[in-house]
């Protein structure tokens, strides 16, 4: 099928490393997009991907990123999200409104790009591409405090949806992630693993993600929640 | 408990006018906010309300809106919404954007002004206010070529959600309400009342929104759908 | 409308004794049925209620006490429920299998009796009759240890959307009705009031079942849930 | 880990064949369990499983079957269900019980045996074992003129999530897969595969049961849809 392209939109040290590194040895030719890529460097140089300094929530920034693919774009994953605490009385809206912006309209951006030339592919083992976001328990219930979070998620679960019941017809693959639970290893928040499998592993997160893309048509998800053992939910 | 005052957001000929005269015949001050307020003369006059034109997905405007409000604010209700049908792949980013500005953003801004206001209430029969969110199915289920409506749907849904959790215990009720087909007698899309029920009559709308009022705190719903009998779900 | 009647099926002294004296006073002719009629002589008294003894779970018991009704059926109401505690790997087999029929064949044997019956009825007012069913939020989530539960309230929801989706365009209105919470005052589990309104109500919970015998049906929920304001959910 | 076991309750010749191919080939001894047997010799002969006639809603049937196991229990799975079509009305009351037995109460019974087996298992690789019920979208909405197998599906998914709360923490995967849509070339219903993907194909669906099986513990699903590209949703 000649040069097929994944491109992941949200890269950073986590969960978009493990998916560069699986996606990078299954053959595919990495784009990573990223505010910064200050980063990214050393990812870059293991899995030969191309790295792309931009915001998400830019529709002229996101429709350049797709212009400008090398291969056939085969997988697009977006990972972005922003989340503010608050009580609802105290949120600043101008906060509120970006969190949206980056999480969900990003969302629909990454997604109308790869849409539009996904639906131009040549179906390859029974698909045309696979588009893939990055979910959280907060797209299925609004939790107290954290509106902006539950404003996006929500927004970004309604866009999957939508897109993928309008799309799977026409032969391109759509699905939301829940990742219902903290990442291990990554940087933010301290987080660490403790050994004790009680945050998601980013290796087992793109393996579900991976057995997404590999799909038969005839079977497809487009909604798939991954958990740790141990999580109340 | 002196003056009390209900505000309405989106204030139109169809469910906002049986929901003014309702809450004006049970002793509101009624205050009806719309982008424009050239057809709602009439109803004024029959309710007494005062009109401001304003754009509900402003945060300025929405502060002043509730900044200048008579008597004590018990009820408000946000209504407005906006959808764009197309394939994802046609959609204009900017009216994808506007979207869901008008149906989940400025959801967002009511509600942080009616909370605000309504947390420092005397509690009334059980209550300090009620914030309700006119929804749709759409925020429920994300239909094919209609990925706008279901992010704005889907997003304010979350933030009722998250706002019901946090509010509900501090004595604010808030609730989102499905309304799951056409609304009929409604000037838009040319929709008329055929006499069979097949579309929600304001008046029954109406409603489900003062049982919603009513309910004791020992009983909220947090969510409510309302569909006509021969809807098809 | 000649004599109209309603069956309360699992009558005890809480929920079902504030149904009875609300739809008494409403005029309707009121059966209650359960397994004692021990503790309903005073409830009947006060109401002019029939009183029956009968298992809910059986199906010659319902068919007789549908059979055998005053006036026109208006309104039926199930109530049974059966809970076990307990790990997967301890629970009683035949507890299980009495679970869910006491739960959810009940359920069933009630709404076919009713549907039957109301089918044949002279609509008034937009209705031939109203079907509500008393779940709870084990019909939403299935919790830990409590397996018994989780099985007959999500197969009674089941039971309540199918009916939803084939009765509603023939004029009879159906619901399932989500009990989220401890009930005051019930003798149960020495479960008691706390003046605190952080158990609901029976009369507020009644007050939610007669706004939706009341809904028009331009306008009917299939689902509601009530929950004391303090509620985590 | 010595020798592994998968145990197949519900076994035909379509998902179950594919199932019993896979789970053969990955080392697992099979044990296949039907009411009747006669058409399984075929495929006992290929994948060396010891074939069990059995009725899965028998509690003394399913606790013999698990009384007599090879090797460790590593994987379980529930097949059987029961569907009848019809009005409410015309429903007979004892087919409806025999529905709600043979899809719900049989998949407690094989969840409790098999958890009973698993807890005591030895961790393997993050896991003591996995349990997996075949259900449908009819577990998630109640059609019209099919309330036994709303009430039968919904039930399993209620117990499916009852001990995935339970015993997720305690080491024993417990999923629950909505198989949503036609099952190609099975015999039933004169089903079968126009090569357009438009049904289910049992090795894709199997395939989605292996991921399952496969996750590491600290992202685990207890619940996969699986549904045709072109099946509406």
């Amino acid at each position: 099928m000649g040069h097929s392209t994944a491109v992941i939109v949200g890269a950073g040290s986590g969960l978009s490393a493990s998916l560069a590194r699986k996606l990078a040895a299954r053959g595919h030719d990495i784009v990573l997009a990223a505010r910064s890529t200050d980063k990214l460097t050393a990812l870059a140089d293991e899995t030969g991907a191309r790295c792309v300094a931009m915001d998400g929530s830019d529709p002229a920034a996101m429709a350049a990123l797709f212009s400008d693919l090398p291969g056939t774009l085969r997988v697009a994953i977006y990972n972005p999200s922003a989340r503010q605490r608050g009580s609802i009385a105290d949120l600043d809206p101008e906060t509120v409104r970006r969190a949206i912006e980056v999480t969900a309209f990003g969302a629909f951006l990454l997604g109308q790009q790869a849409a539009r030339l996904m639906l131009n592919n040549q179906t390859d083992q029974g698909r045309k591409g696979t588009i893939l976001f990055t979910g959280a328990s907060a797209g299925v219930k609004g939790f107290a405090n954290s509106a902006p979070f539950a404003m996006g998620k929500f927004a970004q679960r309604g866009l999957a949806q939508s897109m993928a019941r309008e799309l799977h017809p026409k032969g391109v693959h759509v699905a939301w992630v829940n990742i219902d639970g903290g990442i291990a290893n990554e940087d933010r928040d301290g987080r660490r693993d403790d050994g004790n499998d009680n945050m998601l592993h980013p290796d087992a997160i793109a393996d579900g993600y991976i057995a997404l893309i590999d799909q038969h048509r005839s079977a497809w998800s487009d909604e798939l929640v991954l958990r740790p053992w141990v999580e109340t939910f």
